[in-house]
């Protein structure tokens, strides 16, 4: 399939409408924005390898029964997907504590929590990506209580598939972002992507961050960081 | 019983010991802060109101079945309570949409969800009472998943006792905010205060607010909507 109208685009990806109104191309930019869009740059061929990323991710969580979005890889940097409603929430997962959560409640950066621990932001570039409950999502007409309860399942499942995964490439999944989003008969399906951008990666061994905390914290090496998850994923 | 030791105090009220270790007497002052703090002053005649408005609303409570930390009111300004360890958790619940929740999340200032809002905010004047899940509460031990359900449970039943209590006296219940602990026994209790410093209550009539935010927002005429309430609830 081809890219036919181009329909809006995010801070890392372009989304073009296809011959198919259920599908969508999307394009993988190497733009790269931190602190709710404060710093802005750009990393070297990142588009190509998240591209790649997201696509052998998802292709591994589809084998696991888990429903996303993603159709096929199409070339170097654009991925056919099912075109969805993304729900305006981004969803959480914490397994060791450190960003903004060590920082909002003074939490030691590093903690390693008894239990997983679940967020839920409101999408909204403008009031900073808020963090709120279930009730406010609710309240906002964000999602109902029953597609919260859907999506958090879903999460949880692939919290535990990934963090095997990365697991035993020598990785720790410390935390991640997703989105979720309703397809035409209104299934629900992970979308968007999952990627050094959207994930803290620790090395197991050194501790080494291989993710966009590098970028964050211009801490250099940050494309071979996000080389180095690709290859480790792909050996 | 008689005050013993000072034990400690916050911005309203000081904790003393009372012979029986089961319990403490609630001496309730007229400091008035707000902003975490960062607006300070003085209500006259603040403690002798709150103490009989929350003396009055923890028994017709407890009258419903809700097992408070009251036990009774010995004078003007003080009160006899179960001693409880209180869980270090802001209860809020919204019945409509104003303050913290319209300003972080771009909801018009008077908005009726459909839901009742129920928030927990982390008590830590250090980090500003911020807002947190269920998650959040169990990774730093402030409660367990168990224990919220529970506080969850009584919470809603107490709001809909009070909805209706203000209802019938022209009173909006916009929000309000509970404190929960657990006694010796380990059962837990409402506590602390519920006063138009803790609430916020708007005349059905004419939408005057009587609550705390006349003294938030300068508006005047605080100890008169204080004693307003106190009379309508009396009444
Ligand atoms: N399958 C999909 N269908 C429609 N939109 C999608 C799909 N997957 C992701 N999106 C959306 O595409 C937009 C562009 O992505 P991105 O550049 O990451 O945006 P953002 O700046 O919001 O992070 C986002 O709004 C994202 O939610
Ligand atoms: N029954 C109780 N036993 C012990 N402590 C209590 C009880 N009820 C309330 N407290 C606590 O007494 C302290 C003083 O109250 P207050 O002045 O309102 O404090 P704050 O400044 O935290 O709002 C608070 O920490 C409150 O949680
Ligand atoms: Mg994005
Ligand atoms: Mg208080």
């Amino acid at each position: 399939m081809e890219k036919k109208d181009f329909l809006y685009e995010g801070k890392a990806k372009q989304i073009y409408s296809t011959d198919d109104e259920n599908y969508v191309i999307i394009h993988y930019k190497d733009d790269a924005t931190a602190g709710n869009g404060e710093k802005k740059g750009s990393i070297k061929d990142k588009g190509i390898i998240n591209n790649q990323i997201t696509a052998l991710l998802f292709t591994r969580l589809e084998e696991k029964g888990i429903r996303t979005h993603f159709k096929e890889k199409l070339n170097d940097r654009d991925q056919l997907c099912e075109k969805v409603k993304i729900f305006p929430l981004e969803v959480i997962v914490r397994n060791i504590i450190t960003g903004s959560m060590s920082k909002r409640l003074g939490v030691k950066e590093g903690t390693k929590p008894e239990n997983t621990i679940l967020e839920i932001c409101y999408k909204n570039d403008e009031y900073g990506d808020p963090l709120i409950n279930d009730h406010h999502a609710v309240a906002l007409g964000l999602a109902t209580y029953d597609e919260l309860k859907k999506i958090y399942e879903i999460t949880l499942k692939i919290n535990d598939f990934l963090k095997e995964l990365f697991d035993k490439e020598g990785i720790i999944l410390v935390d991640f972002k997703i989105e979720f989003g309703k397809n035409s008969k209104g299934e629900i399906l992970l979308a968007d992507e999952i990627t050094p951008d959207t994930c803290r990666l620790w090395d197991k061994e050194t501790g080494k961050k291989l993710d966009k905390d590098r970028f964050r914290q211009d801490l250099g090496g940050i494309e071979e960081a996000y080389i180095e998850i690709l290859k480790r994923l792909e050996a």
